[in-house]
């Protein structure tokens, strides 16, 4: 008879930085009581995932075990945390945890899918807690960059593990709670069976620097500004956000939101309480008509995002604002890997346009929102976590923070997504593997990453496509000549005659030489006619493209 | 009667970093002799341009102009600058002049096209000049990051204008000729009309460090590694694959060149005798049979590119070697904006084995190979020109470059691609636009890259693809059904049929409902039948494909 086991299964975030997704269970093997932490998202991109809206984990096993589901736990409202709990809701049918700003967003975004806003339970902070199933569970204040981060404190049977969420120690963050080395150390006093902690900046050397260090910095720079400025920040690091506002009123410069990113959080912020005293802010329509200098505008895009408002204004207009020569743009932000050529583009534009451009060159315009390498060893000091489990974090940095932790003497487990680690014992212990992946948010649908759809179009992208089109009569003898429609190929190459040309006229002389073997059978014929599209083109235009090949048989 | 003037005109590399392509002119308006200095490519990429193999400039211009190339001038061997010399040689019939090591490397491209290498002249370098036409021209060494890399001086009768190709203020460059400041003094002491300049690093505050910091910290990493050693640059930073090969050999470690272009440019260095004391090197089946610990192999693919060594051995074995737990991979390059994403994959697949990556984080393992603002001071200060054309720049490094002119007392002019510049007065005057833009080669055919072929496969790789086809008789009404074929698309959308299904039987009912006017008219017929597809799969799936009509008519 086994005895009950307290398990640990990522599912997304643990081997990538995005959509986080966890799942912790209590109970006899195969009959554990779960709660999940965080239903996240990430952003697709023209490489690997053309034309998907949104990357979200693939919550299969969830959805098998859904009767075992007792809650959903939401650390913050980050998009890499909370973006899937629209669209994954109903998978789940288990009521969805947070604290009040962040329950605000995700009401929002269930609101969206139709679905009413007492599906999330607004808690409060540590040392309230609530019981769910074998757990009980409490959100304890951490330093991030949006407000109410808060880490879970889960306590089962079995011992307590603290999910650190996204973190920094940063004791004057400006927005949500400052961290608090005492209470996390009240906390962990009685013993902590497991950390498992944010490994995002396990490379950075230095100790993180505050959210408040930005400050001066901006208000100098905005201060001096002679024409109208603009910043730009992710929308939901309300902390910057604030930052910025309060540089741009305190040169005596009306603010300006565009983008509905940046109004939404500020809604929220504002609406929940936690952002009493933000400045107030005008719409475009005036700051249209006000002079250049007495305007600041916070806008979003700061990723280099195609559809966000800094995009646009540096490819003319936005809201009917247009940016002149003279004009100032603040990147407060560091650009996310992949997102380079997005951002250098607008800059580029805004270069082109005269805007001066000052970006984090020096960090003095941002600050990360994540705990640095010797922050980690901090916070492990301040835990003395029994076992160490990285998460948050691509697999170089779970496994340079697993390192790390041994360096520190205690013992790391490299869990990647649909590992279940048996958090038991005294030693962590794979106990199975699940299958996990990434489900495609793909204009209304879901797809599978594997499903062949995006592989397709990436097909398509890279060697283009030909439609073959071929009608055969009732004694299978071809009626008229083989059809050929290209799309994403050159009109022409080596032979100067037109690319379909040369291409029906190899596939004609193909069904001349063909026999009756070859013309009553579909697939061999399909796949003659393939064969020689392909290689048509080869010749001609020195690639092969993907081939499609209706053949029509009347009958 | 219009006098002889001197032109300027750069047709690639003014307003991005890649594909550097620059023309000089003398003459009457619209009679001047032309040089070209320059034939590079850039790199494509998913976003922009996907299946496309090669971005070279559009040079239409030069090929309408033919008859009045003198000559092409290369400055060094990097891609970006000598890249396109097989593509474009026929356009342009011009003789190519270039130093020893970047004649050797040019000749190997044009064997590639068929062309013979006598049309390549091997040049000695300052104080002989070559003359050609008006102008005559001498290769004035400079510091870079490949042999013999040399600015151009381009005497004519209106003066004296220095070309810089890339450079860096390097004492100690390792391979090729070190700055020398008084040499360069010398040159420019009766007198420099314009200095037309690198402006890759003008955001850099600091001066520019030397190659040969990098050898300490290489030999250190080194000679503590207990396995494999692997490093990767660009093959073509040959004084960087020295230092890491003498690092090697100074570990006791047997040399091994992984990589097409690393082993070419090594050969070309070894052919041409500007590098004598490259260690000797092993081939890789001997490095496969060898103690790990006696091996360090040096590998192409520092970007990430898919196919380069680096990627191949990530993912798991390039000819026959493996790597392993405990092995050390060196990236001893920067990582080009844009390539972050492949980089990073190679970083993590290297994790997943276990292998150990040390990347440029702290600057020890890379310095740039272009000169950083202060530099650029330097070398305005050094030549006095009385006008500064910055090139080799996207538009904000060129925009900055003019500001630091201006702010030294120069004449700056902000000249980007298709712009010619007039030299001759005091004052630089643009004279005339020129079509500019960009030129793919695509499998074997150069295309014009607003053809709309990549446009197409863009949005095929966006959208997705629906196939129709419909067959029609000799009265215009439908044989049997319209038939879809999708690609890049969900099976199954909201309705949870086949795509396909929704598809033709929406097309059917438009059909059934459509008269005579309609069916009678191809372009209506295909207009409407698109419009239906487009619609119905919005319905179904929430987006619009893009979708081919194919409307055959039994006659």
């Amino acid at each position: 008879m086994s005895t009950e086991r307290l398990i640990y299964l990522p599912l997304g975030g643990a081997g990538e930085i995005g959509m986080n997704c966890y799942v912790y269970g209590y109970g006899k093997p195969g009959e554990e009581r779960l709660i999940v932490v965080d239903l996240g998202v990430t952003f697709p991109d023209m490489d690997s995932t053309p034309g998907v809206d949104i990357i979200m984990p693939d919550i299969t096993w969830l959805k098998e075990n859904r009767n075992r589901i007792e809650a959903v736990f939401i650390t913050h409202a980050h998009e890499d945390h909370i973006g899937a709990v629209g669209h994954l809701f109903n998978d789940l049918g288990a009521k969805i945890y947070a604290r009040a700003f962040t329950s605000n967003i995700a009401r929002h975004k269930l609101n969206e899918y139709g679905i009413e806003g007492n599906a999330v339970q607004t808690c409060s902070k540590w040392p309230e807690t609530v019981q769910v199933g074998p757990f009980t569970i409490g959100f304890l204040p951490i330093s991030h960059s949006i407000p109410e981060s808060s880490a879970l404190v889960i306590d089962s049977p079995k011992g307590r593990v603290i999910h650190t969420g996204d973190f920094k120690l940063d004791t004057t963050p400006l927005v949500g709670e400052p961290w608090d080395p005492e209470l996390w150390a009240e906390v962990s006093k009685d013993g902590v069976k497991a950390l498992v902690v944010d490994s995002t900046n396990v490379f950075a050397k230095h100790p993180g620097r505050s959210e408040a260090i930005v400050t001066p910095a901006v208000e100098k720079l905005v201060a001096e500004a002679e024409n109208m400025v603009v910043a730009t920040t992710f929308a939901s690091n309300v902390a910057r956000v604030r930052s910025l506002a309060e540089a741009g009123a305190k040169a005596g410069r009306s603010i300006c939101l565009l983008g509905r990113a940046m109004r939404r959080m500020i809604e929220a912020s504002v609406e929940t309480g936690v952002l009493k005293d933000f400045p107030p802010v005008i719409g475009a329509e005036d700051a249209v008509n006000m002079p250049r200098d007495n305007v600041m505008l916070l806008v979003t895009g700061s990723q280099g995002e195609r559809r966000a408002a800094s995009a646009q204004l540096a490819r003319g207009k936005y809201n009917g604002i247009t940016l002149k020569e003279g004009d100032l743009f603040l990147f407060s932000s560091k650009t996310i890997p992949g997102n380079e050529r997005g951002v250098i583009r607008i800059m580029n534009q805004f270069s082109e346009i005269g805007v001066d451009i000052v970006d984090d060159g020096d960090g003095d315009y941002h600050v990360s929102g994540h705990a640095n390498r010797p922050d980690l060893q901090t916070m492990q000091d301040i835990v003395k976590p029994q076992i160490v489990v990285p998460m948050h974090g691509e697999h170089r940095h779970l496994r340079e923070h697993v390192k790390l932790s041994e360096s520190l003497g205690r013992k790391g487990v490299l869990a990647v997504n649909g590992m279940m680690i048996d958090l038991s014992g005294n030693e962590p212990k794979v106990c199975e593997y699940v299958e996990t992946g990434r489900t495609y948010l793909d204009g209304s649908v879901q797809i599978g990453a594997l499903d062949g759809v995006v592989r397709d179009r990436i097909r398509m992208a890279l060697n283009g496509h030909v439609l073959v089109t071929v009608i055969l009569d009732e004694d299978d003898e071809m009626l008229g000549d083989p059809w050929c429609e290209v799309m994403g190929l050159p009109e022409q190459g080596r032979s100067h005659a037109p690319l379909v040309d040369v291409l029906e006229e190899d596939l004609s002389q193909f069904i001349g030489r063909a026999g009756a073997k070859t013309l009553t059978d579909d697939a061999k014929l399909e796949e003659g006619l393939r064969r020689v599209t392909r290689q048509s083109a080869l010749n001609e235009i020195g690639k092969k493209p993907e081939v499609t090949i209706v053949v029509s048989r009347l009958s």
